[in-house]
């Protein structure tokens, strides 16, 4: 492909509303443009990259013995209905009216579809296991989209649903699938990490993500040196020993804390600990109110909530609903005398005594709250937000907390769908029961993203060989020197009938100009053709991602570029 | 690919909601199953055959020079409303509202968009001309989907923009699209016709659609022997030569007809016949409220009304509108006393002399109305619907009317959006001035269910190669048979070897069974399997389309079968 007719628009300058870089470089390099917020349109050279990956997930998808499917991006509301997930997905579903009045969505996930199909189509166990993937375009129609096509209300997923007799055929494919995952992410050159993660709206208790480990991913992995690793939402971390033995039990006092309603402020009042308090936060969920206690310096990971209700909807209680549950306003919320309400508490509430707590009135507190002597607790269990130095869940040592990009995850969902859907399959016992399913996700677009959040340097990207648009790009450096062009012409013939890709900046441009479109742009292997060189009959081969520079003479360079690639010199 | 892991449900019934023979096949061959009303899931085999039309538009396309892209589907909608077209549209544009109560369309066709890139990326001729090219779901929402794919709310079209600095330049893209288009038809195995048709909602004066001929397609084409040939929308007829010519014009006159509204409940109590009837059309045009007078006994082209005013939003007049603008009511309309209004009429009305018209109220008619004498025209051209029979527009003869299916058009667009949208390029001159425009669309769904509408049996699909999902299929008559099932699975292993794209039905079920399922599904080559011929060392070849069959020992399959394909036996 020739420059001048490629459309490849490069940019001097960062793009105003890009914060990391593989936003910033894709802009610049001419890879995407934004229509809307959100929303991007892809141009000839991102496509390209995005096809490369594409053709990488085809190939180990169909290597699973994943069937490649079409489903539709228009979904009934019915089957949303009846899956349940139409009141719990909320805003991020785009909702279109048909003309006749009727209610649809526009897919950011196919389990419903999926499991309607398969309904409808498998009756017996005979048939099982079965994988259908799609690649297609996708709708969330997120509160803040940011970072160009990492967090977009449309962008490109794999998604992919297997639907199994029992729970050891689902294990055996999530393995597969785990095995694929990995190697696809190889295959694009990334480095990253499988970790626990949280299953959110699509369901389903075991489940993994694929994180990309970037500094300026907007995903937070907690991890340790033993191998333990999960997302924020996921990770859990070990309570500190308990510190509070032996400390006499205070009688319990009501104090009067005017306008007082932060921790910081009360704490700061009562002259203690943030630490001391305990946070009363109350939920919606499902129809019960349900108050959640932790400490009052660490943070409600409501991931971790949910799963400890076991409810998909679960709403914070606006301040009309926590005074009819607690007789008191916002902000004064406590544990005492809140017998009728379920109280959930994190561990770490057992290790101080004396608490302060909400009194359940307009600026009062209670002060030397104790567990179980003023209050109890329903049920403890793990509901803070990880943080860096915690002990680690499998062996204490303080865990670490970094970034990535989520670029998969794999969920292996159980029949949930099945059940609520009514999916039932004949089984060996010729007795009828719900699939188990699976289902397993790659962000396309997302992919290529942080492919260059990874693989950039100040001056541009640096394409893996599996993903690059172009594998290299023949630069003459002057278009109207004879002798230059016609080289430059003839190794862009040549490198192309041997198969490679090339893209030919035939460009009548100063070559400071070209040299750096050509880092911006990053293509893995780049063959100068200058003046120079060419006086000696040679021309430069320079490796992007090293540096490295060499000269061959015009007749060799091709024999020597295949080489390179075929022994690995170029990744 | 083996059956048992391939999920084809095939069914032995028409599904109930289909008409057409291509709907019912691939319902029946398992190529797609509705989801909702215009809404299909591909699977699997008909995914593959529509990814094999998708390769050979890249291919056509990429031939041509145009670069491919991914525009977005969620547009919002200010550029829409830049263009006019969020008005004119009307219901077919979805219009989801998303998080933040902006309005969106979710692409039915995408010259907005793709202008907004233009305006806002290129700046000067030395760039132009350029295209772009997507491959693409798209959403109409047809008041009555049907026919399957064919007429469908979900669809995967091929769309490419032109942007040149003159009409020259774009008549020359225009010719080269127009052979792109003729090379992927062919490619696809289709029998079609580029005809002259009219551009509705897309805008432009030139254009062509592909269309390919089958007897149950739903749109119409009007052609002649001598090469004329235009979609009923657009297509021309002359008029008949005029036969009023010496006929006395009588005294017009006023006479009471009670109740009857129908040109044929008129001229039945006149006697007389609907041809000496002129109806009166009223409709409002864009503000200015027009009548269309023609022949009783025809009916109007609302298009070519359209054309004819230069109009793009042209709705019929209700009761009300037309008391008002004729003092009548509603099946009373006459040219006689519309003085102020404009009056546009088809030339057949001067064939007839002493015609009858409505009198603009209740119950009465004008007899013996005449032109000139009694009324004038503003303005006389073709409205009326061609019909089988009437003379060729070029060469007088009778034109026939046929039904195809339209898989492709190509349109002139000119500057129409540019200039709506300030879509500007400096020329040679150092002038701004508006790019011009055209657009080029394929429907890739459709064409795979128009591929099946021209190539099936009463047995089932007859692929071409080209498009086949499969190239063959190996089917063993009898898998319980080792002899037969060792050969089977050799002859799949060492086709699928030789790069053949093969099926092996490896079903443990009876040969009828299988064979029934092998005609439906229709791959162009069979290999049998089977207890005689293999007694003598020999498997049979069946090819689909021509039903011939030949035997060939086990080992010279294979290149018996190479050779049939290459030497184009098998097409």
């Amino acid at each position: 492909m020739r420059w001048t007719q490629a459309f490849i628009p490069t940019l001097k300058e960062d793009p105003a509303d890009a914060e990391i870089s593989s936003h910033k470089l894709m802009v610049r390099a001419g890879l995407v443009r934004k229509l809307t917020s959100g929303v991007y349109t892809h141009l000839p050279l991102g496509l390209r990259a995005i096809q490369k990956v594409e053709r990488i997930v085809r190939e180990e998808m169909d290597r699973t013995g994943a069937l490649e499917t079409l489903l539709p991006i228009l979904h009934p509301c019915e089957l949303w209905k009846e899956s349940g997930r139409w009141d719990v997905y909320g805003k991020e579903l785009m909702r279109p009216v048909d003309r006749h009045g009727r209610e649809c969505a526009l897919g950011p996930t196919h389990e419903e579809v999926i499991t309607d199909l398969v309904r409808r189509e498998v009756r017996s166990y005979r048939e099982l296991p079965v994988t259908f993937y799609q690649i297609q375009t996708k709708f969330r129609d997120e509160v803040r989209p940011r970072f160009g096509v990492v967090r977009s209300r449309e962008f490109i997923m794999k998604d992919a649903y297997s639907f199994h007799e029992d729970e050891k055929s689902l294990r055996e494919t999530y393995k597969v699938m785990h095995g694929a995952y990995t190697r696809i992410f190889e295959r694009c050159g990334l480095k990253f990490a499988p970790v626990h993660a949280d299953s959110g709206a699509i369901g389903g208790d075991v489940t993994h993500e694929f994180m990309v480990l970037a500094g300026a991913g907007e995903s937070e992995v907690v991890s340790c040196g033993c191998g333990y690793s999960a997302t924020l939402e996921r990770g859990e971390t070990a309570p500190e020993k308990p510190s509070g033995k032996g400390v006499e039990l205070k009688p319990l006092e009501k104090v009067h804390t005017p306008g007082l309603k932060t921790v910081e402020e009360v704490a700061k009042f009562l002259k203690t600990e943030p630490s001391s308090l305990i946070k009363t936060l109350l939920y919606e969920a499902e129809g019960e109110t349900v108050a959640a206690l932790i400490p009052g310096d660490r943070e409600l990971n409501e991931a971790k909530l949910r799963r400890v209700l076991k409810v998909d909807l679960m709403t914070m209680c606006e301040a009309e609903a926590i005074e009819k549950a607690t007789g008191g306003p916002l902000g004064f919320s406590g544990p005492v005398g809140l017998e009728k309400m379920r109280l959930v508490a994190d561990p770490r509430i057992k290790n101080v005594k004396n608490f302060v707590v909400g009194a359940n009135e307009a600026d009062y507190h209670h002060v030397n709250a104790n567990l179980e002597r003023d209050f109890k607790v329903n049920q403890f269990a793990d509901l803070v937000v990880a943080e860096e130095r915690d002990p680690c869940v499998k062996c204490g040592k303080p865990v670490s907390i970094s970034r990535g990009i989520e670029v998969g995850q794999i969920f292996e969902l159980g029949s949930k769908y099945s059940e609520k859907m009514g999916a039932m399959f004949l089984g060996q016992d010729g007795k009828e029961r719900p699939f188990v399913m699976g289902c397993y996700g790659i962000g396309i677009t997302r992919t290529v993203a942080a492919v260059i959040e990874q693989n950039h340097d100040s001056n541009g990207i640096i394409w893996p060989l599996s993903v690059a648009p172009y594998q290299m790009e023949v630069l003459p450096v002057n278009v109207n020197d004879e002798t230059i062009r016609t080289t430059a012409e003839r190794l862009y013939e040549e490198l192309t009938g041997m198969g490679f890709e090339v893209l030919l900046d035939d460009r009548d441009q100063r070559p400071g100009f070209k040299f750096k479109d050509a880092d911006l742009v990053g293509l893995p292997l780049r063959v100068v053709v200058g003046e120079k060189a060419m006086a000696e009959g040679k021309v430069e081969i320079h490796v992007r991602r090293t540096g490295e520079t060499m000269r061959a003479s015009t007749d060799e360079a091709p024999g020597r570029i295949k080489t390179l690639i075929e022994e690995g010199k170029v990744s």
